[in-house]
Parts: C-alpha cells; structure tokens; sequence
C-alpha cells in the first residue's frame, strides 16, 4: 500500500485526447499496484477565460479583497470541471476513482481568497480511507475551503502546491508532477541546446531557481516540499506509460551525491530598474520607501545604495518585476514629499541572469568565474545580489542569451 | 421583510453584458426593500459545452447511473461560474451580495444524480438568516447536494425548480421566473400573430401546458408551486428595472376571477406515432407491452387500442416523444415473442395540438368545438386524448401550424 501523488498541469490536460492520455498514464500506475492522489489543474486556457469574466463582472476599476471570495466561486470552476472529466475517463477504463473537490477533501484554508494558505486537512473527509480502498481520487487542484466554508484558490501555480500539501498530508512516498517537459534542466534549452536534464536537484537550489524565473515549479510548493521532507519528481506527461520518463527528483541535498558547484543557470526578462537620484540619506528614509512600497504591494528584489553627491544625497537602486514597475512608479511620485529625492529613472529594458548551486557553500571563485565569464563577453554588470546558493546579476536584456550560454559553459555544464 | 425569489434563465445571463443588465434589475428590487434570492442558471451554451465534454469523455458508448455523479460534477460548473459572477456585478453596484452554492445552501437530494429530487433544505446553512439581514443571495440553480456530501443536478431546466424549492423553503411572497418572454401566452406568438399575453392562469393549466410543448417553465417546477402554494410569475428579463412588466401569474384557479374556457393551445411536433398491427388481443398482454416500454424509459404518451380482425387480434396504437421512438422500435422488435404482434409501423411525421382551460371541468361542447373547427380545415384527426382540463389530438405534422391557428380563433383567443 503505497500512497502515491501525481499532478498534471493545464497544458497536460488541455483537452479531451490530452485527458485521455492522462487517463493511460494514471491506469498504467495503478496497474502498478499505487494507490493514487491525482491533482489536476483547469484545462489550459480555462483560468484565463473566468479571470477575464470575473473582472469583467466587477470592472476594472474595482479591485480588492472585496471581490475576491466571489472570483474565487468563478475561478474554481475550472479545476472542477478537469477532475469530473479525469474521473469520467478512468471509469470508461473500468477504473474505480471519483472526484474530490477542495470542500469535499476539506482542504482549510486561511488568510483569506485569491492567494489563501493552506492550513491543513479536516481527518473525516474519507479521503485518506478511499484512496487505501483502491480508488483513484482525482482531486481538483488550486482550491480550498475557508473556516465560513467558501471556496478559496491558492492563486496561480496553485495545484502544484495543492500536489505537495496533499501528499504530506497523505504521507505519500512521491509526489510526480508531470508537465510539459520532462525534467530540470541546467538552464532553458531553448537558449542552450548543450542543456541536460538534472537527475536530482535539491529543494534548496530547486527554490532559488523557482524564483529566479525557472518555470517549472511554484516557489511555494517547493517550500512546502522542503519543510514536509516530500520528495517531488518533475516528469514528462508526454511520454507514454510505458516510455523511459525518469524525470528530475527534488530531494534533499544530502541525497546529492555528486554535488556541482553551478546546477543552474536562470535568468528573467520579467525585470525593471529605478533609480532614486539624490535621495536624502537619513536614518529611516530607506525605511520609508520600503514599507512604502511593500504596503502598495511592490516585491521588491534587488536593493543598492551608493552615496551620489557626499553632500547627505545619495542615489538608491532597486529592481522589481516589470508587472510591478508602474504601481512603484506611481506610488513614488504620489509620496515625492516623503521619500524625497530629485528624480527618478525607470528601465525596462534589463534581465536578471543567476547561477545557481549548493555547492558554492563550500566552494570559493564562483563569483569570479561568473564575473570573469560575463567580462570576457563585453557584458556589463549593474546591480549584484547573492545568496549562500546563488549570484544573480543584471544586465541590459539584449545580452540575455549571450550570458547564459557564456555561464552554462564557464561552469561546465555542457552536455557532452 | 418580505422575502422573494427571482430567477434568470440561461439566455438572460447569456454574456457580462446580459449579466450587467440582470444585477440593474436586482438592485431595482432591492432599492425596494425586498430580500432577495436571486437563482440563476449556466450562462447559455455552457451547459451544452461541459454536457458534450463530459459525454467525451467517458465515451459514448458509456452512460448509465455510473457515470451520473461525475456527470453532475462537470456540468455543475456552469452555475457555480454565473452565481459569482452576478455577485460581483451586484457588488460593484455597491450591494451586499454573495454565491450561495447547492452545498453550502444545503440543498439535500435523493434519488441520485443527474435528474436527482429536493429533498429539503438544513435550516443551519446561515442562508436565511443572510437573506433577512440584507444580503443578496445569489444561487447556483439546477445544483444540491446528496446525503454522501456530492455534487447533484436536478436536470435539464432544473434552475426553475430550485427557485420554486428556495421560494417554499423561504416561504417567500413570491418567485419571479425572468425570462426572454415577457408572460405565458394563449399559443405561440411566432405562429399565432393575435396570441394574446394571460394575465393569470392556474397551476393546473400551467401544468399542462408546460407538459404539452409550451417551454415556458419545466413542468417539476410548477408541480412543486402548486404543492407549496408559491405564487409564481413569468416575466421579461429583457425589459429595463423601471419597464412595464407585469407578466403572468401563475396562481391557484379561485384566484382567477374571469375563467376562459379555454385559456391556451399548445402544440408539440417531438410525438411518433407507433402501431403494433395484429396485436395478441388477451388479458394481460398489454400490461407486458407497457411494462416493458416502461422499464426501456420510453415515455408513453397517447394509447389507443382498436379490434381490427374479430378474431383475438387488435391494433395497438401509442405516442411517445420521437426522441424516445427508437429506443420503442428495438426494445419492442427484441421482444416480439412476448408482446406478440404481425407487424410494426412507426410514423416520425405527426404533431398533438392540444387546448387546455380549467373552464372546461364546468362547461360542455369544447370537443365539439375543437373536432368542429379542425374539420372546417380538412384537418384529420388521428388520436384523441383528455383530460380534465385539456383536449389532445395526434395530427399530420404538416397541418400543426394551420390547426394551432384555427383552434386559437375558434376558441376566442385572438387579440381583437
């Protein structure tokens, strides 16, 4: 009795013959003797529809926690239309399995709608007695159910983290999320054709990339994995059941045996700059901005101060994602007479490229390879920021792909 | 305090702006001081679409009771996403509103899926009491939810009878059925030009006009207002809040002060005509042929069974709808040596055309009437069927249009 927990994505079940190729890779599991969780995500597509009539249904000028129980009734939809349909299709199998909606699994959520937080899993549901008993649950992923027993979803990416949660809850061996390539690679192929999958990657490494622009995995769900000790494995749901599909695991370092000092190479597009000139240099100004800017909901990442003038003036630096720029922007001018500073200069036109590896905790000259690797290409570095796992630069976005195949070979990451 | 049910059809929350138009009508009633439950359905095509994925995929060879929760789980959808919906439109408008979804308003069902029966509403849902003190609740119609906590659906036009099961349950003033016709009229306008809007009609009458083709309310809801007393009214979701829009009540018969002898004539061309020629004429044998019709769900409508030898043979003459017809031909062809007959013949080319009135129980001379003004037509008439209050005929499809016409003229109906 082996509890197991696979999730596939919307481009894995964007239709009714994608479905049906779920539906083989599920049974052919099965067959295996798992006892299977499945998490689906809204068929690809679906999401963007409800957002766009959501919003259409409470304007665009209203935004705001108001609206979001209702968007969340609208938006949920679409995972529970996937699971019906994945459970319809492992019947035709003569699969005993049925669909599990967030209210039905109850899934908790707290802190609220939009992008809740899952706070555990009410024990008599039944879920845990029937997926023992042999029938597949498919399990609508994205969403809860809050303490008033409203839907809520998780926000984007949200099934991932529905995956990992339900797995730790069902204490299950693996959770296998199958998507649309077939593992982790060292860095986007697309740009470095010389990429290889990765056999393992730790949780650690797996979260810097995350959030360095690597899409395959929601930040959140990693984290998850890390703190319930979850081992996760990202595998093709292309390849046939029977296909060789071994995938990436996600796992702790120490299952790691040979540990590079680079695993990755990221990088971002998704990047903007603004510059403060001559803001004032007091005690509690830098204070200010930031909560400022917190408080309008801008994330800010990289963060530089370098004295300007000598004269109490200095120029600050920082980098949000391009999405944010305009709300910082705004709020920036809107509170010129608090945060005072002379003027201000936004680019758009810069990338964040990161190397990422466990490794580097113990190794020393990963800065200077990286720098070295950059300079040797004519390419200029602006803002620096690192890690105990990782350096991430930006640059001017035209270098992008010139940086990151310059990278993936300065730490010998190309395939042989 | 006076509570009140509306409900918009499929058609009348068809897209965001028909959503837009539905919350000014909402806000209108409540500017009044109504409480409001507001049902709705799937916005038109939705359920067509999740109908026709669900079919996909569990196969179509595939039905049956088997299939019917996961069926339910799909096709519910549709609603879940309009009752969000109208309730952010109805915020925006400034209003306290929120979804309410079959589980969490606690509509209990029995009988199963897919076409399951309201089995009543748990008083500790919160709905009620939400309802009193102001907020607009708005409903996901056709959906409850069974005694194992899944996802039901009360099929096909199940929206009406949610309304009319909430507006019992509420003991409500009245339930508002919006639609795209602004009142039940005395025949089809599209064929009938001097058709004329009824102020009132009877429970019964409705009954049967909803049974005999008129497509104005599903024929359960109005069962169910009759047994709970509901006043029900069917008006215009097209006309604007502050429009004359007085529609047709739908009321008990001592309501109705000035009673027509004939207050409708209806017509229906989904009826075939089937007749078992040389039919075993002994005690018993048509209790087998309906039993077994019975158990295939074929629907019987009209019978009608004449000597036709004088030697222990008969013909057997009976209606069902033509979309049950073949389902009749094979189950009556695999049994032909129980229900022993020589030959079959099945006509697909026949309409009933039907008057109803309560007016009928104390009047004579309508039979008279109708076979009279059929006959100035040359209309031939084929099967005969009554009621209390209604008179059917089986006919040529090809004078329905002809005979609808001069039955409403013969019987007073036209629009002077």
């Amino acid at each position: 009795m082996a509890r197991t927990v696979l999730k596939f994505g919307g481009t894995s079940v964007a239709d009714l013959d994608r479905i049906s190729h779920v539906a083989d890779i599920v049974a052919a599991r099965a067959a295996k003797g798992e006892n299977l969780a499945v998490i689906v995500s809204a068929m690809s597509g679906e999401t963007n529809k409800l957002v766009g009539l959501a919003k259409g249904a409470a304007g665009d000028a209203v935004t705001g926690v108001e609206f979001d129980d209702e968007y969340d009734v609208v938006v949920a939809s679409g995972e529970q239309v996937t699971s019906g349909l994945l459970a319809l299709s492992l019947r035709k199998r003569g699969l005993k399995a049925r669909s599990w909606l967030g209210w039905q699994m109850k899934m908790n959520t707290r802190e609220g709608h939009g992008a809740a937080r899952i706070d555990g899993f009410a024990e008599d549901s039944g879920f845990a007695e029937a997926i023992d008993a042999g029938e597949v649950a498919v399990v609508a992923g994205f969403q809860g159910v809050t303490e008033e027993g409203r839907v809520s979803t998780l926000g984007r990416g949200g099934s991932d983290t529905t995956a990992v949660a339900v797995a730790a809850a069902l204490k299950a061996v693996q959770c296998d999320i199958y998507t649309d390539v077939d593992g982790v690679y060292t860095t986007d192929p697309r740009i470095v054709p010389q990429a290889t999958r990765l056999e393992k990657v730790s949780y650690e490494e797996m979260l810097e990339m995350a959030s360095l622009g690597a899409k395959v995995l929601q930040t959140r769900s990693v984290e998850l994995a890390m703190n319930h000790q979850v081992p996760v494995r990202v595998l093709s749901s292309f390849a046939g059941p029977d296909d060789y599909n071994p995938g990436t695991w996600i796992c702790n370092e120490d299952e790691i045996v040979e540990k590079q000092v680079v695993n990755g190479v990221t990088y971002s597009r998704d990047e903007a700059k603004i510059t403060l000139y001559g803001m004032e240099d007091k005690p509690g100004t830098s204070a200010r901005l930031f909560t400022l800017l917190a408080s309008a909901g801008v994330n800010v990442d990289m963060i530089v101060q370098a004295n300007a003038r000598g004269e109490g003036r200095a120029n600050m630096v920082f980098t949000c994602t391009s999405g944010d720029s305009e709300k910082a922007e705004r709020v920036l001018e809107d509170n010129r007479s608090e945060v005072l500073f002379d003027s201000m200069g936004v680019q758009r036109d810069v990338a964040k490229v990161s190397v990422v590896g466990v490794g580097m905790k113990s190794h020393t000259g990963v800065a200077e390879t990286m720098f070295g690797a950059l300079s040797n290409k004519n390419i200029n570095i602006d803002v620096i920021s690192t890690s105990e796992i990782k350096i991430s630069v930006l640059i001017d976005a035209d270098y992008t792909e010139l940086a990151v195949r310059a990278l993936h070979t300065a730490f010998d990451l190309d395939a042989t």
